[in-house]
């Protein structure tokens, strides 16, 4: 340990000037430089190095909210992140300077029933970044506490590091599955959610997995990461293409086919829908997108009766060590999502073409530094 | 053993003339005599004393089906059943004539991979009384497979005998819904499965309880089976009774409210809107009953985004046994459901009366022997 | 609010003087007087009402070490408490001066994978009353965070809320053991901690719950509370009477009959062996006592080969909002277990008392103020 | 179905004279030609083809018993099994004449509680191959009931088929282990069952997987078939090995390091207490062998308050489905477990062979026909 101490000596912790993208208003991303503090006690100051462009980012680029989460004054983007440790303050013990980490993007009051229970996903005060009117990671320096700091190994690349945090998202969404050896799963929608969800459904022993999209590039890809089956919605009923599968597998008779657990995480209701007829009884539907509008009608009957169970899925917790370890271990290739990179100076074009090439597009990484 | 067995000496398997009411049509309940056969291999020939009228039993009699069951030709109701082992078959060991019993109404292939893990009650081929074209136990005598025939100690009453199968019901919902001690519970609908849930509930240690129903008759019953607050929904919003209520006994802000678990059992649209919204950010609600129509209008959204699940109840499986536990111990009281009565011969009366008082009354019992 | 924030005028939050009883030596108890802080933010000072004398206690009175944990300096004892709220720090919200709460002994670092998950009762950094070096609650005043202070309505004594502790216990074991409606349990040992077990079994729904000990006094406080059978092992093999009544009630073998689950509480090697041998194939044994000697000969080859799951219990984590409720509620009465008392001045004579009279007390409670 | 059916026209349905390999004696096996009778309804009858030797086989072979299992007259070995099916009696029609199949070894009696539940595997009366007195399928024909039977595809070879059983166990063990994605596991014993065991772990998302074993041959198959780690005990003490690894991955202190989870499968005295010692607080046992004595001396007390769970296997319920999608699919390679192999004629030097080069040795196939 001397020798690595010697090699990255501790940083100054005084206060750093970081430059920062900043949404000042629906498509208008402007710059500006903040003062990063010296870091508290447990807390990390870590130079940023990639940063991920998420759907939710480019909705409130291009919407200025989301449901009740409305931009009021000017707000960073940015909660995909990954950097290098450069300070750290009083009693941090698990990471030093010169560490590789990834950041987990949410931090908790650690004080309410949910927290203490481990759902802290669900704690009433949650700080997440990039979530008004609480700012994200597009800056060249943030300051973030030391228990949601997660040092990486050199088997993972700072694109990687980045994308822990939709892999973290498709983690919970297999756990909230009970994804287990064997299984059959469908994953509506095939863009980064959908693929970060195979990925975390073939990790967990999923041996039949259905990708349903209307996009062949997003399907390719799919393919590439895990799925065993690919069905362009375009081309026909994905549920018909699902029981007749899935009949052959089990033997059971077409009223009994389905997979064990289907994905939606494409936010339409059409795949809402599909979500929700698609397991066979006694299956379960995981909601890890929402269709847009609250109300939707839905055929909740068949499902019930059928005791396919119906859970959602918001945000993620305790899922970055094992994100870490699944990419670490080369068990997923989050590599294989990052199809177009911009430098921190051109955030404004990438977060454009994310916007306007969405459907040619799976993951726009911007290199912060 | 030897004593019993000369108290009851082995009554004589040969087949029995079975006086049974028969549904030839829509409100048409007539009679017949069928011929009951001897008891086969590992089955048991019983005496039937009670049966009680569901409200299946009751829509098969006003509708002729329940929706893809058609009554198509003469069925024999009822599958709330109670009676004495009269004779057994070669290999019983379980039961021997004079054991007073209650019969388990479904009974499953036992080889599918539904019946091989445990989750009998989705087999694709069960036989379940009273379901089209299965008859049910409205008949002076049943055979049925001996581990389907539930032996009960004198504490429990031939009614409540009968009345396991509506209890076995609730006792699913509870485990479903994943009720342990401590926690707070809604249930929508206070008739007979509201009841049996609340109790089933209670038994499984929830301290706040809420019965909703639009009868104060109902309501009243509620409470007396467990219920420790009942709401009249035409007095008010329930959703803002359970709100204040659990933000005050668990201290969360209202954003958070809600009882762990809800249960819908009145299968109505708006209750199944409420038991949706019932529930705090993580909690689970348990469709027992259903909306008429398959297609609903729904805001699931809020349900997912809480990461409330949604589990459906398709009868029951491996309840009876824990049924019986909880009424032999007086842990529950089914007699108090039991409101209204009618000999064997009355039987077209019940069912009249079942079917006009609904609201007035809460289980009618059919004394058939 | 309003009332009863003038009913109770904020009370000064500075220092106070707080008598205290020190442990100094073995079976040495003296006086001190010691300084109380002003507590601090998300902090609460509590008037101690209620301690009660567990048999940890007394072990450090009479040997000054629990395995690894040695009384190396001065030591308070007492971690089953109930007060009063006499001041709150910055942000304290749950609570207010005038409020009667029970206190959580342990608060945990909140920041590691264990207190992240909702397994905080095995963060490696807890701080836990009474046990050394960390000071107990024989003591006039408490400054604890607020997060760890429970308030309790009317209908919890005071000396129900200082045995919440040993409830938690008891509602842990229960969860461990996986107890639910219907089932069959043993508990070895009817010491307070296998009464709170029995009891928060019974609130689980356990319908045969067999307790075991060699004391009848603590047999029938054991019947009190919730057994439905008691068996004192003098009088015969406790495992021939747990499987001739479980096999009758089940139908099974005598090869498969046990109870669903076990507990042992008694901490001796006898029980802990009756322990592993209780249960039927598939069932649980939860080890909330442990053997005195590290080393232990068992036959767990028989327990494995039966697919016995063996549960250790460490303390508790989540357990308190439960205990509330269930005392609150009227399903759980911890007054019942109160067999002597002392005033706070006479603690010596309390610890001299619980040694001496282990087997004719239950519970020995100290009234501090 | 029709044209497939023409090409496997129904075979004759007649008796069947099957050459048999029969234990008469210690070390004694000799030959006999068997009547094996048509299929009855929802019966198959199948060519054997691969029968794999089983340590329990050879146990049989050289000791004549395994604990209560004692052989008392003629015995045929073998339960792990591969064929293809000649025949089919009444009602099958999940198989047909011509399938490759894999046989499930042990049939349970369907109707007791354990049956219902779906724990088949503890059920009082179960049937089990080479299990005294059920003969085992070292034999040209054995006759099956239609639901053990399994259908194989062509990616899965005989001899991977008839490796299914062990395979089994290691998903039961597995499943009982609760193994989820990036977990970290140690496999003590890299015989058949360690690596099947290490297969499924792997299968299941483990990302750590620490095999220790005496024999480097055992070590380096194990790694070829999934081990990240492996360990030979001789060279050291493989707790410091898996405390040091697993702390530098959590960043807990070492009084928390350990493995999520550990798998007995060496059936010895000291891999069994370091079984019970490698988990961290809070992690799982998994007995998968057992120690040949029924009273071992173990430090009970450091797992159980450390809340480590202890589970025992036997056999494995429900785990073909997974086994063969696992294989199909090539998340596990079974054929590369095979390391010897005779024709059915040689046999007795099969056993003689497995016997005695047990170290040498990783699984030994007799190719039946």
């Amino acid at each position: 340990m001397t020798d690595a101490a010697q090699a990255n000596p501790p940083a100054s912790p005084g206060s750093r000037s970081s430059r920062t993208s900043v949404l000042s208003g629906t498509r208008t991303l402007g710059w500006t430089a903040r003062d990063v503090a010296a870091p508290g006690p447990l807390e990390v100051r870590v130079r940023v190095r990639r940063v991920g462009v998420c759907g939710s980012d480019v909705h409130y680029y291009t919407h200025g909210r989301i449901g009740k989460f409305v931009v009021e004054g000017p707000l960073v983007l940015g909660h995909e992140v990954s950097g290098v440790v450069e300070a750290v303050g009083e009693g941090v013990t698990r990471v030093r300077p010169g560490d590789r980490v990834a950041l987990e993007p949410g931090v908790p009051c650690r004080r309410c029933a949910y927290c203490k229970t481990g759902a802290y996903n669900l704690c009433p005060d949650m700080t997440f970044m990039a979530t008004p009117p609480v700012d994200g990671a597009l800056s060249e320096y943030v300051v973030w506490p030391e228990d949601f700091v997660f040092p990486v190994p050199d088997s993972v690349s700072d694109d990687a590091a980045a994308l822990l945090e939709p892999l973290a998202v498709g983690v919970w969404a297999a756990r909230k599955g009970g994804v287990v050896p064997g299984q059959s799963v469908a994953v509506f929608g095939a863009g980064p959610i959908g693929c970060t969800t195979i990925q975390a459904a073939k990790a967990a022993g999923a041996t039949t997995i259905v990708a349903v999209d209307l996009e062949d590039f997003r399907l390719d890809l799919a393919r590439r990461v895990g799925a065993t089956h690919t069905f362009n919605a375009r081309s026909g009923d994905p549920l018909d293409f699902i029981r007749e599968l899935t009949a052959a597998q089990t033997g059971l008779p077409l009223s009994h086919a389905g997979v064990d657990v289907s994905f939606e995480t494409a936010g339409s209701l059409p795949t809402t829908r599909l979500s929700l007829a698609a397991p066979r009884p006694g299956g379960v539907t995981v909601l890890v997108g929402l269709p847009p509008d609250p109300e939707v009608s839905l055929d909740i009957v068949s499902a019930a009766s059928r005791e396919v169970s119906i859970r959602g899925v918001f945000r993620y917790a305790n899922c970055y060590p094992a994100a870490v370890a699944l990419v670490a271990s080369g068990a997923v290739d989050l590599d294989a999502l990052v199809t177009h990179r911009y430098d921190f100076a051109q955030t404004p074009e990438a977060f454009e073409f994310a916007e306007r090439e969405k459907r040619a597009s799976m993951k726009v990484m911007i290199d912060v530094g």
